[in-house]
This record gives structure tokens, C-alpha cells and sequence, in this order.
């Protein structure tokens, strides 16, 4: 039963985004009940079934969760390490690289030493509380001053020599840095992460930089598949003439990507480099005011040299265009494609949640979802993909006691945990882990609700199919309990029966009434 | 200015305990009023000062949240390390020491092998889940569930053989995996434990069992201290006829405390081994109830050979008078002495506060101090120390949100933080840090609050005077701002000040209404 119910609405959907909350049934009071009643519908299951899900558990071998797969579904790579291996690393380079010229200021070539003297400070004063990249009281509601904590030190010359690719040691620090990251994923073994590394669009060179970043460092590991993440920076980009219009920075993300899978020997590099690709993020703060809206009357991209920025909207439709033919040209290839995974509904319009559900594969954050209960009912019934970040949240937008995780959860939706940014949040070595705790801790999860989040995770997750099944089955693409391996996930075939059947369920009644008022 | 208001008040009480709630201003109101009033001024202070004092801790060279030393006050040995940690030990035991005897049930005795095949799983089988010492939402206020978790896979002969001292194998099982705990202790450098060992009362032996145990295995760390947990179980080893009467179990707990302090060659190992113990702790489930009243017709000791428990009080002032006595012997032949510290107030009835109150020195947990103003303010005008443990009160008292631990240290009392059992709540490698993590996260804690939690936790713990100057500064016990050594303990100046400025007002405020009011 493959009912894919996001085209449905999208045929029937003549007149732009919005027409399908006009089916009869779709209104919120609808919807809202229908959620009440999942939410309801679950207690009931777990009252009835707790123990029999424990039970299913512990009469599997072996398996726990520690040795189930998860995933870190969205994490930014820039902020993958803790502050305190941050620190670490920082200190370890001053000491054995004071003299490599790191920067060029003005012309003038500036050795690491330098860089922290006219800094004012040495190896032995950095502390954590000095280095000031933890999210703290005052981000709260502060996007601004969250972005600024990426600044080690207050200091944007930190950041540039020690978390960006393509900068005066060729991103050399950076690769080290994130290899040691990669290599703690590995010897944990079970946990995977699917880090973003940034592409501005601000070039046409700068794919094969960072592709060339990656193979010259050999950044890479098993345990990880990277995504792209693609600030919403044109006013940035436009106020400094770097392009002249949208279709300037649509051309320089997008034209290299054809290039290459047209010819994989005009750009060989990124040819191997995309294969560890396996999607684009769209990044940035949503609470920004937004001054243009997306209109029939919005100009098209070569026309849109607007000095202002056009709406998250705009951003995502001309990136689900282009992203769409890509694949379908690399698909004919027989190459890997790459998912649509940005982050939506964060803060801002609830319109990004429309728009994220009629353009994306999965979603990261979605926290807005609980305020709109017809598209929080069509992303549980078409079962999107939501990689939440509760700590994040905690420290941005809204305290952890209110993140909705726990009532997504219940209602089905499909969620899995993520950590976002170990940087500025977490304090232990283990992020994914200290993320997992905390819910579990703070909303009484059982370990039947933590496995299942850790299968979401593996399931949103863009590793390859073969991989997949190595991790959750042969048949992990079936419905319901045939695409369930206990022995591999530790989920109980009674939790995965019980959801499959609720979603049915669903599904049915909602064609029942469908028909019922012969639309 | 070194009053001790708690003898103050000692001294004044002529007839029983609560007299000194007698006291014209001690009122339930009047104490809540000025509770209220220290939250309010702290939160003037944080708003005035929280930039400053994040200005301080930066000012600091090295300095910073992970390289202050932090001590877990409360913390049982028996579950001081993961569930992961002892399912890993277990297995490995299985497969290395399959042939040892390890057990004798009515005179046989049985191979490790044996008793895991008398189960019926093998080594491959176990899993964290089947292992099943976590506590989960059927614990929440069921003491007794929880503490038959302590039982790996539900079989007592399993904490027989892997977490008890004096069995079969000579708790040579126990030794190793608490050597292991140690050793990560002493990897991670500035993380301190108190871990709790038993002692029970049913024999004069079992002192020197312990001490036995602990020489031969060599179980001792410098990043530990014992103490030592006395389970207020004296109607069980009356029924079964261990003890006559309650003056039997205080003879078979101090008698080879007070021997042994007269004449350290009657029990060599035992003095060794009391060189490392700085406390006693008082254990058990606080929400039993009560069916003994302690009062003037409560039997003495020697006369209490009634088949139900005494109460929580009694229990308290027996061992504070024994401790009394042993103190001020052991301290008269110049040897360590040991301190009162109690769980108290985690449950049952309020008059547990007092008693602990009255008698110790730390408290463990104290979450009830929420619903007593006058003791509450008590605790704070004396500064009896608090080891709280919320994630365990969260999985059995009281939910992480309602926990009074901000509200506690916004008023300035002196709480520390702790694990208490990490086997049962905690999922990373690090607990200690997981527990500050989630407090940070839930209670959005600045660096300053932590770094002063951990301050605390450090004041509160047993370790020597040389230690504590060694990780506090040579002036600790100072009071205010002389006492504090900021490049040590990363708690600004400005925090410290505060708080003694706040209670030297109270204090002041108090004797001058006292001596208004002509008492």
C-alpha cells in the first residue's frame, strides 16, 4: 500500500501552494481531532503493551540500544566537536605549529603565534569559558548572537583558520579536526552522522574547493555521509555585487553539478566527492522578517536583483527545481542522487512547513508543526522525515520542557533525534548519546520509544540501500512489521504492527469519507 | 564570624526536638518570606552581574568548567558504574571464568557456567535489556521495584556474585569492575566520587570483611573516598532472629569501630582501611511508613526488641550518638574522623529533616526541604550541605522539571550535585557529567552556577584538608571572598561575595529582631 497522498494533494492542487486545506475534510478542527485521537490512541497501546514490548525485547539476543544504528540526522560539521575538543585542539596546534603562517591580512602573511598575540592571549590562558562558543541564557530567542558563538574567542579569524574548507591552509586544521570526529564515530562503532559542510553559491569554483578540501585531506569515513548546506545569504552576496541577481547564485550552485554528472572528467574530483554526498540543506535563521513575499508577481530569478533577500519559499522552490532535474539527469546516469533535507519550521512563517512538505524529503527541526495541526496531520500521514534537536531548540526557540518531540512521537510522527551542534550545546563526549539521555530522562521514554527514534534515525538517513540493509534488514523497505528486524533494531514487532496499523487506519477513513462525499 | 546557629538552638531546646520552631520569628510565613526574598535578590544579582561574572571566569587563564575538580557526594558503589559497563564486565566473565565456583546453594556448589545455564541464557544472550537494572517508568514512586532492579536480570544470585563484597569468591567479582570504575575516575583527572560501601549490623564480623576485601583486592583510588551505607533493615534481622533487640545491631556497627580505635593492632586491616573512609550514611526507603513513634516511651536500644522497624529518628540519634562518642575518641588518638551524612528527606515524613537537621552534617537529597519554609531556611542559615541527585529523584519522586535544585541554589543553599546511582539512570560513560549536562540544559545553569555546584560538591565532600587546599586554595575555609581562589575554582569573586553577603544580612537581620524582641 505505497499511497503516496503528497502527489495527491499536489494534482489536485491547480493554483498554487495552498488549495489543498480546501479538501471538505482538511480543516483544523479535523485535523486537530484526528491527532487527539492518535495521541490517545498510542497511550492506550503503551498501557495495554508496555510490558509485552519489553518482553519482545529481552527475548532478543543481544541486541540493545547501544548496538542498535543511529544516526545523527543533522549535524553541522563546523560544530560536530565539543568545545572542549575544540580547545584542545586549538591549544595543541599553537604549540606545535606556532610558526606556520596561517592567514593573509591585508597582504601581510600572519603565523599562528601571531594570530594569538595580537589576540592578547597564549596557549595556557584559553579556556573553555575564554573560547565562548557555547550557547548560553542570552541566544535564547537571539539567532544573531547564536551565530556569533561559532566565533572562537569573539574572534572571526579563529573561525576562518580553524572551521572553514577553502581558506589560507587550505582548510588543513578544519580536515584535522573533523578526522578526529570521524574516527570517535567509528570506535563508537554504532553511531553514524550525516554532517553538513557549507557551499555559499557565492562561485562557481567552490565545489570543486571543497571537494578537493575532501580528497586532499582524505576527510571521509563509514560511519558518515555528508550533506551540503546552502546559506540563504544572497542579499549578503548581492549588497557586495558578488552576484547580480538570484539566477547568478542558482548558476553557481547548481551549473558545476550538472557539469559533472554531464562529464565526470571536467570536474574528477567532485565526481568522487558527490558520491559521499547524499543531500542539500537549506540553512539559515527563519525568524528573519521576511520583506518579499512569493507571488505570481515575484520576479523569476534572472529578473531578481532585489537588494533584499527573496522568502525561504522562493530559496526552497528554486532549489527543489533544480534539485529535481539533477537528479532525474543523474539518475539516468546511474548516479547517486541527493535528497532535499532543509531545515524547516524552526522558527518563522509557518508557511516554510508547507513548503518543506510539498518539496522535501525530510525536514530538519519542524517545532512549528505544533502549531498547525492540518499540515502536522499531512506530514504524519505521508510519514516525512523530522530530525529534531531538542537541546537546540532549548537554547534557541523553545525550552525543552515544551519541545514537542514527545507528543510527535506519540502521534506517529516520524522523528528521530539529532544533535545539531555538539559545539554549542552538549557538554559530554558522547553528543548523540547525552541528546538520547536527556529526552529519555526528561520524558520518560521506554527503551522500545528510543529504539524505534533510533530506527527512524537509520530510515531518514541518506546511506545507501545496501548499507540499510546491512543495519535494519533485507526487508527494510516493506511496510509494517514484514520491513521490521527486531534481531537488527530492537524494536518490537508490536510497535511497528501497532503503528502501521494506526496510519491504515488513517489512511482508510480518510478515503472512506473521501468517498462518501464523491468529490 | 563563626556562629553555629544549629547549637544556638540546641542549646535553647530544653524538652525534645522542635522547640526551637518556638522561636517568636520562626514562623512558617516569616521563613517563606525571606525564602522568597534571597530567590528574588539572586535573581537581581544575576541580572545586575551575570555579564561580570562571566567577565571573571574569563579573565582566568586555563580555567574553566572541565578542570575544576568536582566530587559525586552521593553515589553507591554497587551501581557506580553503567548498565552497559556491568553487562560488558558480565559477559567477559562468562566467557574467561566459566569453571570458577562462585556460588553455594545448599551446600553445592555451582560454576559460573552453571548458574547462567540453570537460567538458561548464554553469554550472547544477555543485553542491556535482558540485564534489566534500569529504572524505567514503573519505578516512579515504587522504592521497592527500584530496589529489586539492583538484581541483574531479576536473579539475586546475580548481585550476590558480581556486586557484594562478602561472598563466595570473596567479592574478588565487585573488586574488579569497582577498580575499573576507579580507573576511569582517575582517567578523567578532576572527577571525584564518595561511593558507598555497606555495613549491615547482623555481625561484629563484617567491619572486618570489608576491610579484608578491600586490602586483598586493593580497592582504593585517590579520586575516592568511602563511605559507609547502613540500611535501616533492623526488623528483618529480627524476625530472622540475627539480632535480640536493636541494641545488638548498634553493638555489632560500632563495637569494632570503637575497638579498633583503642587498640588499631585488635584489627589491623580495619584501621587501614577506616584511613580511607571520611562518613557514614544511613540507607533505605524514607517512604516506608512508620508504625513505631519515637518519644519519651520509646524503649531504649537494649530494650527495643519489638518485631517493627524503628523509626527513621530513632535510627538517626542512635548512630549520631555513637558517632559523637567515636569521633571525639578517634580524634583524641589523632586519627580520621567521620562524618554523619544521611539520606534524608527523599521521602516520608518531614520530621526526617529535622532529625537530620539536628544531627549531620550532609544531607543526600532533601528534595522535601520544598514543603518545609522553617527548615528549609534552617538548612540555609547553617549551610548544611545538600547532595542532590535529581535524575534518581526523577525516576523516583519527583519529575526533573519539579525538582527544587534551582530554586535551592537561587536561594544559596548549599547543594552539590550526584549521580547516586548511574547502573539505574544514566546511559553515557560519563555520569557525573551527564548529570551536570542535563541540569545545565533543563535549567538553563550559567557556567557560573556550575562551576559553583562543583565548588560545593568539593566543600561538601570528606577528602582531607591538604586535598581540598590542594583543589581549592590554601584559604578555603575562609569565609566570603578570602576563601575563594577563583584561579581554582572558576567561581568568580562576585558570586562568592554575594552569597555571603546575602547570609551575613540574614543573620544580622535575624539577632537584630531577636534582640528587639528582648529574648
Amino acid at each position: 500500500m505505497n499511497i503516496n497522498l503528497k502527489n495527491l494533494i499536489i494534482i489536485r492542487d491547480q493554483d498554487g501552494f495552498s488549495n489543498f486545506i480546501q479538501f471538505p475534510f482538511f480543516r483544523k478542527s479535523f485535523c486537530f481531532r484526528r491527532l487527539s485521537y492518535l495521541e490517545n490512541k498510542f497511550q492506550l497501546h503503551v498501557l495495554l503493551n508496555e510490558l509485552r514490548e519489553l518482553h519482545e525485547q529481552k527475548g532478543v539476543s543481544h541486541r540493545d540500544f547501544y548496538n542498535i544504528r543511529k544516526v545523527d540526522t543533522h549535524i553541522h560539521a563546523a560544530s560536530s566537536m565539543n568545545q572542549k575538543h575544540l580547545l584542545r585542539f586549538i591549544k595543541k596546534k599553537i604549540k606545535k605549529e606556532a610558526d606556520s603562517v596561517v592567514l593573509e591580512i591585508a597582504g601581510e602573511k600572519v603565523t599562528m603565534k601571531e594570530v594569538f598575540k595580537r589576540m592578547g592571549i597564549d596557549s595556557y590562558d584559553l579556556s573553555v569559558d575564554v573560547l565562548d562558543v557555547h550557547a548560553d541564557r542570552n541566544t535564547f530567542h537571539r539567532f544573531d548572537k547564536f551565530n556569533t558563538k561559532y566565533n572562537p574567542v569573539g574572534e572571526s579569524n579563529l573561525r576562518e583558520i580553524f572551521i572553514k574548507t577553502d581558506n589560507f591552509v587550505g582548510g588543513k586544521y578544519f580536515a584535522e579536526v573533523l578526522k578526529e570526529v570521524l574516527s570517535d564515530l567509528e570506535d563508537s562503532k554504532y553511531q553514524h552522522a550525516e554532517p553538513r559542510l557549507s557551499i555559499y553559491g557565492r562561485s562557481k569554483k567552490e565545489w570543486d574547493n571543497l571537494a578537493k578540501w575532501a580528497l586532499t585531506h582524505d576527510v571521509w569515513s563509514p560511519n558518515a555521509r555528508w550533506l551540503i548546506q546552502i546559506p540563504r545569504l544572497y542579499d549578503v552576496y548581492r549588497s557586495k555585487n558578488m552576484v547580480k541577481n538570484f539566477d547568478d547564485m542558482l548558476d553557481n550552485l547548481f551549473t558545476p553539478l550538472f557539469e559533472v554528472t554531464n562529464d565526470p572528467s571536467s570536474h574528477p574530483e567532485l565526481h568522487l566527492f558527490l558520491q559521499q554526498v547524499s543531500g542539500i540543506d537549506s540553512v539559515d535563521d527563519e525568524s528573519k522578517h521576511e520583506f518579499v513575499h512569493f507571488d505570481r508577481s515575484t520576479p523569476c530569478p534572472p529578473q531578481y536583483c532585489d537588494l533584499e533577500n527573496p522568502p525561504y519559499n522562493y530559496y526552497l522552490f528554486y532549489m527543489y527545481a533544480n534539485i529535481c532535474a539533477l537528479n532525474a539527469f543523474r539518475r539516468a546516469r546511474g548516479l547517486n542522487t541527493f535528497a532535499l533535507r532543509p531545515h524547516c519550521g524552526e522558527a518563522g512563517h509557518v508557511s516554510h512547513l508547507l513548503t518543506g512538505y510539498l518539496t522535501s524529503e525530510s525536514i530538519s527541526h519542524g517545532i512549528l508543526l505544533r502549531k498547525v495541526p492540518v499540515l502536522q496531520y499531512l506530514y504524519y500521514l505521508t510519514q516525512i522525515g523530522i530530525a529534531m534537536s531538542p537541546l537546540s531548540n532549548n537554547s534557541l526557540f523553545i525550552s525543552y520542557q515544551r519541545n514537542p518531540l514527545p507528543e510527535y512521537l506519540q502521534k506517529g510522527l516520524n522523528v528521530s533525534l539529532s544533535t545539531d551542534d555538539p559545539l554549542q550545546f552538549h557538554y559530554t563526549k558522547e553528543a548523540l548519546m547525552e541528546e538520547y539521555s536527556i529526552a529519555a530522562q526528561v520524558w520518560k521514554l521506554s527503551s522500545c520509544d528510543m529504539c524505534e527514534l533510533a530506527r527512524n534515525s537509520v530510515m531518514q538517513s541518506g546511506f545507501e540501500d545496501k548499507v540499510k540493509i546491512h543495519w535494519l534488514g533485507p526487508h527494510y523497505k516493506e511496510e509494517g512489521v514484514l520491513g521490521n528486524d527486531i534481531h537488527r533494531t530492537n524494536v518490537p514487532d508490536i510497535r511497528v504492527s501497532y503503528r502501521h496499523e494506526a496510519l491504515v487506519d488513517e489512511l482508510n477513513n480518510l478515503f472512506r469519507v473521501q468517498s462518501t462525499l464523491k468529490l
